[in-house]
């Protein structure tokens, strides 16, 4: 069976939308899709590529990388506290292979319809594997969390535990909770809906904790305070590394796609969640000064992944 | 001098935004950009993909890939009759080479200013050339014009000249106004907005006249009657092929990024346009009716591009 690009779209991507967290006129078919945002709302809207042997080791199953593509740009949306809508996606492709595509199309729509976001239109062309996704989210006006916001004495927090995608991206025979985290990482998209009007600022942590905390001091023109050994990490991970390693993993390897979030005194009572730690605060000096909590300074060896 | 990313966005991406059609509240810099629909309107979104020697030949220069990646896609919006906004990037390259990226960078700005277009995000990855832009266009509720509406009895049109791309696809020893048809293709946005309420459908003629009006008579569930000998040449092309290979040239070699669009009889008054033609009629016999003015059939020898 030869596939063009027509039958790719109606076969694997031009699925019945089952129900959409915004109004979608027109979906696939058409020069573009047509949508409308909803009164009082914001739009977001964010773009990542995953490039085969860049952003995925060359084994990774159709499913995993459609699976991935799709959630680093939700992770994205989560940072900002957007609600998912509406999806495109641009599939580069050296060949169509229907195994292939049946599997990516399975992981596409399991993480989409899981968060009710419509995939409204696409391009698929002949080329090295690489995928583009743009995702599109909606918010209250006003209400988006940025990384320029982040104000002096505001507490520092991070979801869920860190590193363990970094360790899995170095190999390849552990267990599978820990290798979901680097090939399945969930967007924190309702933690990141449960932030608003709560955190001064946030990120997702697609680089390593220093590296994208970084980016909050920077745009904030504020410094902070880590305390390394207040970082969570897994039970899982440190069955294979050392806390030290662990620490390290953290803040440099990236790709855990949880939040890194600073919040205010007075709404840290609002802030009422299991899933997430305190790990320091924002401070007027500029830069980030990261000790252990008996006071020993914590010497940073490795920066967050360079793309070139 | 080594380029990181952010140095990349910074020095040839982040640039002031003169003037764009809608309202940005955050634009490069955080983990989404912000923008606000304007009241009574609906967003236009498509996405397209341009891949190196699949969509472009290797000696296309920078400046002219960057020039057609956004006229693709600003070309979608025409077709719908849409104002482009905003547009994101994802830009993959081998290697961050400062010249090749400033000529790169000289091409899209052209455009997006020339159209009040703004960059509000983008993705820099490392991998096999290739560019990937979404634009997003609005038009107030209800007016986008869409290839399902074509009524039997609408007079059929395309907008200046087709067959040029393709002639410059083949050959590089042409003038450089044939070579610009392919290379720097005019997305017909102020075409496109005028149609708006006169039209009943429209697409932008990117794989070949025949191809791109089937997508219409498909979804519009009619037929239509061409005059192959009515369809626009240009001079120039006339000068290095026959008129019967400019036909063909028009019907199957695509790449023009004019519009094709359906018309009825009552609104033809209001169609007060000197760049565009009558071709033929949309008819309730399905399929592509091919003929000359004196009535002997054409007969259509070569389909549209396939990607796969």
């Amino acid at each position: 069976m030869t596939l063009n690009e027509f039958d790719i779209i109606q076969t694997f991507f031009n699925k019945p939308i089952t129900k959409s967290n915004a109004n979608i006129i027109l979906g696939i078919g058409d020069d573009a899709a047509i949508v409308a945002v909803p009164e009082h709302h914001e739009l977001v809207i964010t773009t990542d590529t995953l490039v085969a042997n860049v952003h995925f080791p060359s084994h990774t199953s159709a499913y995993d990388i459609a699976y991935k593509a799709l959630a680093v740009n939700l992770s994205d949306l989560a940072a900002m506290g957007a609600t998912p809508a509406w999806v495109t996606l641009a599939l580069t492709l050296p060949e169509a292979n229907e195994q292939w595509l049946t599997d990516f199309s399975n992981g596409f729509f399991t993480l989409a319809n899981h968060f009710h976001t419509a995939l409204i239109g696409g391009d698929i062309t002949r080329g090295p594997l690489s995928i583009t996704i743009q995702a599109h989210g909606i918010i209250p006006k006003g209400l988006a969390l940025r990384r320029d916001n982040a104000q002096v004495g505001d507490l520092i927090f991070v979801t869920h535990t860190l590193g363990d995608a970094g360790l899995a991206l170095q190999h390849q025979t552990l267990p599978q909770n820990i290798l979901d985290k680097f090939y399945r990482p969930e967007p924190q998209i309702v933690i990141g809906e449960k932030l608003r009007g709560i955190a001064n600022a946030a990120i997702d942590i697609s680089d390593g904790l220093a590296a994208d905390l970084g980016h909050i001091l920077e745009k904030s023109h504020v410094g902070a305070e880590i305390i390394v050994d207040k970082i969570p990490l897994s039970h899982s991970l440190l069955e294979f590394v050392s806390i030290e390693q662990g620490i390290q993993l953290a803040l440099t390897a990236g790709d855990d796609y949880e939040l890194c979030f600073t919040v205010p005194e007075n709404k840290l009572s609002q802030l009422n969640n299991n899933h997430v730690t305190c790990i320091g605060k924002i401070t007027k000096n500029s830069g980030l000064d990261l000790h252990y909590q008996n006071g020993k300074k914590y010497d940073l060896k490795i920066h967050g992944y360079q793309h070139f």
